[in-house]
């Protein structure tokens, strides 16, 4: 009986079950869409609704798509002969951010976790070691998380991968640009001292 | 191009457009529904139009009701000689989670303001004097801002109250209950002194 009407309180319900989102804050966005114009709910609500209805994933890479493809693999500017392999799609987002990365992407849908019950056979491995072998690229490149369970998945990946012509890499562990040595722990730290590059 | 789909950049311009809520949240909550089954999406939106669509205002109190009157109005237990004249429905809330105030309210919609061009007409204060000629209520408790407006929509409301035989009061202005005197502001200590009251 807080809210005063049973509308807020279901629009209130369904907004603090997002992550992040609690029943302050929920009130609040409720609040803010009772007052703006009416426009601006109905496109709220019917472009998640749209989202959900309608997304696809890449028969390819599993990346989200709104057709077959993904527009990843079906630009043409992108380098076929490198896949990039990641855990989930925001991960493609942020590698496509830094503009450094040219190839194509594979999202592998999670990592290996015993602990929360995901093994390989959850993860889109088969369709990965499908692409290598009908498409035979150059290289693939890991960016997984620099964890036990980024580790596990790169080891066991990397063991399917032997047969195939590929050069595997990762990509590069250590201190982050614009940190602080002291501040850096000492396991990355140990790292990027075993794994020092030559000075230019 | 950077979310790979049309449906993603869509769901994230709408959410983002929500406040305090930016274009990464935005992303976050949108991969979020996508992960989570689709009822959950779909009770989000048709919650956010329902409220949208069929919320209605008090006819008395201006609070959101679901019906003519809102619950607050029609529940017997409250006292309707007592009336809270608050600026938004949210302060409603507040005081109601006090559960130390029993009788009815009177939202306002704002607060007298010249620099953002809302004058004493944009509000409710014709159906509050109204309400206080036709209900003869024995008190009106104003639970406004202690800010410059806050105090302009007292003054102005209170001369317009004047012909009627009806109690004032403010809510008490002070210390806050937990706050150290040496970090509260001198306005609101001097104040506190001034409005200084006997002890039991």
């Amino acid at each position: 009986m807080t809210y005063a009407s049973k509308l807020i309180e279901e629009a209130v319900e369904a907004l603090s079950a997002l992550p992040g989102i609690g029943k302050k804050t929920a009130l609040r966005l409720a609040l803010f869409l009772l007052k703006s114009n009416e426009a601006q709910t109905e496109q709220l609500a019917t472009s998640l609704q749209k989202l959900r209805r309608e997304i696809q994933y890449c028969q390819q890479c599993h990346n989200v798509a709104d057709q077959e493809l993904c527009s990843i693999c079906t630009n043409p500017h992108k380098d076929p002969s490198v896949i990039c392999v990641v855990e989930n799609i925001q991960d493609i987002i942020a590698v496509e951010i830094t503009g450094q990365y040219r190839g194509l992407y594979h999202v592998l849908g999670g990592i290996i976790s015993p602990m929360e019950g995901i093994g390989p056979e959850s993860l889109t491995i088969d369709t990965l070691l499908h692409r290598v072998e009908n498409l035979t690229p150059r290289e693939i490149i890991f960016a997984l998380s620099p964890t036990i369970e980024g580790d596990t998945t790169l080891f066991y990946i990397a063991k399917k991968l032997k047969p195939y012509p590929v050069r595997i890499t990762t990509i590069a562990r250590g201190v982050a640009i614009g940190s602080q040595l002291e501040y850096t722990d000492e396991v990355t730290l140990a790292r990027s001292i075993a794994a020092r590059t030559p000075y230019q």
